[in-house]
């Protein structure tokens, strides 16, 4: 019996697993996934890659027994190579293949810790966008103070242009991942910018507030206007939505910015006797923080607006990073947050469609 | 006699300042440029703001005694005012004075803390634009692992647009700017891009690219290529040049992110008494630290590209803040970076008038 067929008759979501393709190589990934399996008796694999690999590796993890699938894919992509380049060779890659395992049905989620370029690509191309979205885009995770400890931003860096349509529809998708992965019932929405005055900011996101706003009630969600870079890890909305140029250069630069404050404190606490050994009394309490802003633990970019749901782990996601990512891919494959994101996209592309046969109207028309 | 008069006899430097707009008040503008003439012999201050209120503060300051002559101005720009009607009304604002005395010549660099909107619209309006100069910027500055602790980023904010030609302007006045206020000869400059490899990034970068890469030996810098988000704080360069749409969008996600991890270290060194007693051994570090990435260290966004320059300093800067700010425009003052910076744009503005004049070349002329 495969582990497939076992999966449906004890009721397992699978979620099709890349093994490949992270800077760890694929001991990290099965680690990963056999936190998962131990974690949550729901969750079934296939996983991805060379089946010599693969099957010793997998063997030796009792938790994974009857619950992981194993396709054989010989190539790689590897992290230096150009989407296209990958694309046209990819065929006969784990990242090809884990992506087949969500076209063909067998899985709603997969999970990959490989090229971002060429996933995203490949991603496009085999699993093609749903209905009525212009770009696809990548929503990313921010540490905040919010009760779900992490805000959504979106894109992340799919596209490095968005018009106001494309901004609408992230809002729209941002709103339904909000919903489904962290079961935010009326997620509060906010269109990144460079001031909240009236006055500031480009014409088009004038328009896409138009937009946003005018999709808030059939979205389900409360639009909160114009933010600012300091309400991505901040308090006053749960979605933040911006086109891929900025907001790959938010993500990274919160990055950096976290990166500084590390090394300045290690600094400060190699400083002096009296600072070392405070370091060590403050390690637990330095260790509770690091948790929270810890990439690998908010770990998982999600491809939004395709048919089927792709998350992508840190290229250098440890297991406890795979296995949040297999935590995610999870919650989103049960809620069955693909079809849902589809209703609301067709729901939203109709009014569309409604509003543009309505003949010109005053108001006056009921 | 007049401070003016006085400080030009003892060959000291003038400082412009305007005591108002600041959110604590011009009785903190006063004791901040006091901590400035207690530590420079040579700086001298006109004060801009109503003389009733600044007469007895300068007085029971000592080392502003025959160093600061005060110039009546009643009006205030308030920190909500639009920059428009800021400008219709300012005539009478301790702003518009302040600038004024940049205008004639009596100082060549002028501090303010008071709203950025409005002080950037009036500068360019009476100051005006250096010849050549299509977009004045401000250049801000982040806390970075540099020999100098600090990068330069422009722009800032000073205006959401900016085509491949204003990027390169970019690049030369934050060159100058590095070279004189922070005495570096060649400085390394990366153009802000959302990734490295080839295929990424938008068209008009490529073309500031090449702009860039031409100005290179002229400007006296060196070019790093493209840097992403996370080099704004890291040590690859130097400058960093991007549009004020971007700049303001990840100056304030640094900000953010630097206040989340603030708020989640006092969190967690609150948790448990051994990780309060632990706070209360790493305070020396936590401090020590503290000043490396406190703002109003690295106080003064400086706007670029006018006749005359002009230091904002934070809305909420304290003392120490407006002491830094102070401490910048002096060097900036003393330098003769208006100067300097007028005379590079100019050259560059040459040399493209001279490529343009050339014959279309295959590289056959000498």
């Amino acid at each position: 019996m495969t582990a497939s067929a076992d999966s449906k008759t004890s009721g397992r979501i699978l979620i099709s697993v890349d093994a490949m393709g992270g800077d760890l190589g694929p001991a990290t990934v099965v680690a990963g996934i056999s936190v998962s399996a131990k974690k949550n008796d729901r969750i079934g694999f296939i996983l991805h890659g060379p089946e010599d690999v693969l099957k010793p590796l997998v063997a030796k993890r009792k938790h994974l027994a009857g619950r992981c699938e194993i396709r054989n894919a010989g190539d790689v992509v590897q992290m230096e190579d150009k989407p296209s380049q990958a694309l046209r060779q990819g065929k006969d890659t784990s990242m090809w293949s884990a992506l087949e395992s969500v076209r063909n049905g067998e899985a709603s989620v997969c999970v990959s810790c490989g090229n971002t370029g060429a996933l995203m690509l490949m991603s496009v191309i085999r699993l093609r966008k749903l209905p009525g979205i212009y770009r696809p885009a990548i929503a990313v995770l921010w540490p905040s103070q919010n009760p779900q400890r992490h805000n959504i931003m979106l894109d992340g860096g799919a596209d490095i242009r968005a018009d106001a349509k494309d901004l609408m529809q992230y809002a729209l998708m941002g709103t339904s991942y909000a919903r489904n992965g962290f079961g935010l019932e009326r997620p509060r929405v906010g269109l990144l910018n460079v001031g909240t005055e009236e006055h500031k900011g480009r014409a088009e996101l004038r328009e896409a507030y138009d937009l946003i706003e005018g999709n808030a009630r059939n979205g389900d969600f409360e639009f909160v206007g114009f933010v600012e870079g300091r309400d991505l890890p901040g308090t006053v909305c749960d979605v933040i939505v911006t086109d891929g140029f900025t907001g790959n250069v938010a993500l990274k630069t919160g990055e950096g910015t976290a990166k500084l404050i590390r090394d300045l404190l290690k600094e400060a606490f190699a400083h002096t006797p009296l600072s070392r050994l405070a370091s060590i009394l403050a390690l637990t309490s330095l260790r509770r923080m690091g948790k929270r802003i810890d990439p690998s633990r908010a770990n998982g970019g999600v491809f939004l607006g395709l048919n089927g749901t792709v998350v992508k782990s840190h290229g250098s996601a440890d297991a406890t990073g795979i296995s949040a990512a297999v935590k995610l891919a999870f919650e989103l494959a049960d809620t069955g947050f693909t079809e849902k994101l589809a209703a609301r996209v067709a729901s939203a592309t109709m009014l569309e469609q409604d509003a543009a046969n309505e003949p010109d109207s005053n108001g006056e028309q009921a």
